[in-house]
């Protein structure tokens, strides 16, 4: 299994990305083909009760790295992530990883 | 479900780390209690093949944040904490999400 990490940074308007996020974004990440798990929720903060350095976090699982990589390729995908610039005002890191 | 993040940068020493924590660190992870899941991972690069800002990444799953809490102020949870500095030499960053 591969998994899209998505680390939002703490949105200008934090109730405007989650009215969004939940309403629009969701269901087209929903829409990705080939996707066999998807979690996302926001931050708690630290562990020590500190601020967490991003302010929501979303997963999105694959069997492996080819088809992950053809997931974000597709029509889908690509919808999902053009759509970030809609929303994602605190900026998005990105990143790949083996689980 | 809440989720403990724990994003580990870049190693010094790469191999140093991977050995360390299959061998080590993860046997002390599993000993925590009211983990429901634990999954860990290196970074495979971004989605647009850059480098990815993490080396490693592992998420810890508590029904809900006080047994999480509870679980990190455990003698096991405190254990691992412990570990860390014997090898996340490039740093560590941890924080909460909801899922």
């Amino acid at each position: 299994m591969v998994k899209l990490m998505v680390l939002y940074g703490k949105p200008e308007d934090a109730s405007a990305f989650d009215t969004y996020y939940a309403g629009t974004h969701v269901p087209l990440v929903e829409k990705i083909p080939q996707l066999t798990r998807f979690e996302h929720g926001k931050s708690l903060g630290a562990p020590d009760g500190g601020e967490a350095p991003y302010y929501y976090v979303a997963e999105l699982a694959f069997d492996d790295a080819e088809t992950l990589q053809a997931a974000l390729a597709s029509p889908e995908g690509q919808a999902a992530a053009a759509d970030l610039e809609n929303f994602a005002s605190g900026g998005v890191t990105m990143f790949v990883t083996r689980a």
